[in-house]
């Protein structure tokens, strides 16, 4: 057993000598749970709001307030797009979540989400120089109902405040109508659980892709699941190329396909419907049918083990794909799968290899968006952020165990803004012209800035570190509940 | 003529000597509202947010994101309070506008309002340690108008991610409605145009009757103007102990009384017809008359100056008060009111004595009733805030010229913080409980703490101060507007 540090390093070893794999997995991710529930308490929070201009004397409180600033709020008035120049919204993303759906837990009541939501404020500031701020709604209606029209309304409204919006963590089939009627509100209305996981998936398949030298446009694809995920990730990678009618999708009931008047007669599964009418003509009604010599297999179902069979991979083409991407254990083991014949597996854990991350698209895609100031994300900027996210891994070289770029390798992050933004140029949506320079500097030093102030505030004691005590009653707990 | 220095020093100086004073007091305003545009320009707005917890290496993103948090959604989702200790939400204020009467400017479009509420967000933590965000709202329904009802919906449905709620520049009758419909909605939700107006008023008039030896009980008083915050004021100082019998409120078409059938046929001005129901027993029909033989005027109208008349002062009692708060002119200048008989004057300007300045009240208000969890802002707080304030001035020494105490003096928000929890506690309103001198040492602590950030990021160069060049093209922009 090694000692408990601060740094968190070496974390496997922390555990008993004796603890089999499974019980140091589940170990690790209690004490985890342990410890953020204590470090939360210690900070009260994750984020806090400071000024980014000077204060040089009492005369300023003049000109940040009445009367000198009266003159913003004319000048906005007459022209509302001198606001990203004039105030932080040019540089301000609303994680907008009303918490019906959050990450492994479903409905954790609207304030529930506020970790998570501050979580991924603190990740916008860390990865993309973003500032951010969590906003978890309440989005039931006087009948008691989660009403998606309801957090349509709050989005248009507070939408003058904010130079994106950042949806998080809506259930389904809300999520749908939220984000499509949303694209329209003058501002990047983003859904990374969808749209997100999308860009990093397809990323993630044009590295796998070029590995076992299969263009997109020729293979067969199985996809497991059809929730908000899997709908969005199949959309995308159309739109990328590939060929609808090779494609197979299917939910818990069976393949979608032109005969699942289940769908056809629910307006609020349209998105479904849409694969049921452009994919699978031969009408495949099982996932097991539709992975027989499948190339890839992309599946964000049900947690595993077990989920997906090896038997079932065994039938798929010669050098196979297989993406088991649900959480916290992937449908799939990567090692069975690969006994199983896949050649490349990627999964959504970042202890194995080959993680599907979505902090690995939004804080480029957000802030090349931002930095054009543009009025929304489109599919093409997505696929654009895509490629560049399998660039940037294969600069380096890329491999079966290697196909998308760590989080720490941040060179990720101003190469997905800098394609972002000029395929938003392109696409007629950016307010302002940069160029592809511009924006890599720009998000380069902003992320710079970022961690230097976050640095400086630990060294100055602003922030201060937690005892190791702390951490060592965090794992006291964890370890009292493994079996 | 002095030299411009980033202090922003001897500001009245920097203008030509054969300046007349009318001249000097334009050339300043104009001043400061185009070094407002340049200044916001150059910085891009004026807050941001920033981490309050540490990072001590790649595993933190597992405490502060998935898989960690999921125990701190899973615990805030089985008791909804543990928000308060496991974010930030505790410490955090919504700035929310629908920018229909931004200060002085009226309508300025939603986003027209993001300088002042970006402002009012700055003046949270400069003086008072609270993280606050800035939330312009479009409060336009389908039919065109700006409604109320969506100013309601939105803080009820963002209400979750927030410790308190301010409402600011929401034009009336609308901002009456939306006030008292979230008195209820679990946090505190302040209107400061109405309420901390009141309450600051209140303090300096607790302190000016001090002088003159009047009891709040035997005054008799005349209010010109019946907007939100002249209602809010005269209701608060009845609450205080004033006998409506002996007030008298005038708006544009008269008095207030019981035959104002035009106020008691309009719903939306119910506060008004409170108004009417409870003061002027003698219906008396214009503030000439109500003036005669009052001991105190407070007008917030329409700006001045000539709106009161130096003779209808003459008419007031013996060591008469007058508050003539209208911005950015008074009603009447505080020199023509003491020559016209008036013992104590006060104005909403920073360039005369007695300030009426909300930002007294605000910081130590919202602070109290965060600390102690607050489920509202009730009268009786206000009034205790209230009664701080003036205890706060009177404690160093009043005078006519001297009722108030000025930002500077930063005693003034613990000390108004610690009673503002104390009477919430004692109003059950309080969700935990403090001690006052807890109360203001956390509130004294947090404040310093927002300081020496500043202080830290202006030195370490995060906040860079802007070139003096810009400061000169201001003046010289200033000077050519002056006739």
């Amino acid at each position: 057993m090694s000692e408990l540090n601060i740094g968190l390093d070496d974390l496997g070893k922390v555990f008993p000598a004796n603890f089999t794999e499974a019980q140091v997995a589940k170990a690790q991710t209690l004490f985890l749970k342990e410890l953020a529930y204590d470090a939360h308490k210690f900070y009260a929070g994750k984020m806090m709001t400071v000024p980014k201009c000077g204060y040089y004397g009492y005369n300023w409180f003049n000109v940040w307030y009445t009367p000198g600033v009266s003159k913003v709020s004319t000048t906005i008035r007459d022209d509302n797009l001198t606001s990203y120049d004039l105030t932080n919204r040019g540089n301000f993303v609303a994680v907008v979540s009303d918490s019906t759906r959050v990450l492994g837990d479903g409905d954790c009541t609207p304030p529930g989400g506020l970790g998570v939501m501050e979580g991924k404020a603190f990740l916008m500031k860390y990865l993309g120089g973003i500032d951010a701020v969590a906003l978890c709604v309440d989005s039931k209606n006087e009948k008691g109902e989660h009403d998606p029209d309801k957090i349509i309304d709050f989005v248009k409204m507070v939408q003058p405040s904010f130079g994106a919006v950042n949806l998080e963590d809506i259930s389904q089939p809300n999520c749908f109508k939220v984000l499509d009627e949303l694209q329209d509100c003058d501002i990047p209305v983003w859904h990374d659980d969808a749209q997100g996981t999308a860009c990093v998936t397809l990323a993630g398949l044009i590295n796998a892709l070029k590995l076992v030298d299969k263009p997109i446009g020729d293979i067969n694809m199985a996809f497991f699941g059809a929730g908000a995920a899997n709908t969005t990730i199949c959309r995308l990678i159309m739109a990328a190329g590939a060929d609808p009618e090779n494609i197979i999708m299917c939910d818990s009931k069976g393949g979608l396909h032109k005969d699942r008047e289940d769908l056809k007669a629910d307006p609020r599964f349209y998105r479904k419907w849409e694969i049921c009418e452009a994919t699978n003509p031969k009408k495949v009604d099982n996932i097991v049918d539709a992975m027989k010599g499948a190339d890839v297999l992309i599946a964000v179902s049900t947690p595993g083990p077990g989920i997906i069979k090896p038997e079932w991979v065994s039938t798929m083409a010669d050098k196979s794909i297989v993406f088991a991407c649900s959480n916290p254990v992937p449908e799939i083991y990567p090692y069975e799968a690969r006994d199983a014949g896949a050649y490349v597996v990627a999964t959504g854990r970042g202890d194995f290899p080959n993680q599907v991350n979505n902090s690995l698209g939004f804080p480029g895609i957000l802030k090349g968006s931002l930095l054009v100031r543009a009025t929304k994300v489109t599919d093409t900027m997505a696929i654009a952020g895509a490629h560049a996210i399998a660039k940037t891994a294969e600069d380096r070289g890329i491999g079966p165990d290697n196909i998308t770029p760590l989080m720490t390798e941040t060179q990720v992050y101003p190469t997905v803004a800098s394609a972002v933004a000029m395929q938003a140029m392109e696409d007629g949506v950016a307010r302002i012209k940069l160029t592809a320079k511009e924006v890599y500097k720009k998000t380069e030093d902003g992320i710079k800035e970022s961690r230097t102030i976050i640095d400086s505030m630990m060294k100055e004691g602003f922030i201060k570190a937690p005892p190791v005590s702390l951490l060592e009653n965090a794992l006291k707990r964890a370890l009292e509940q493994v079996d």
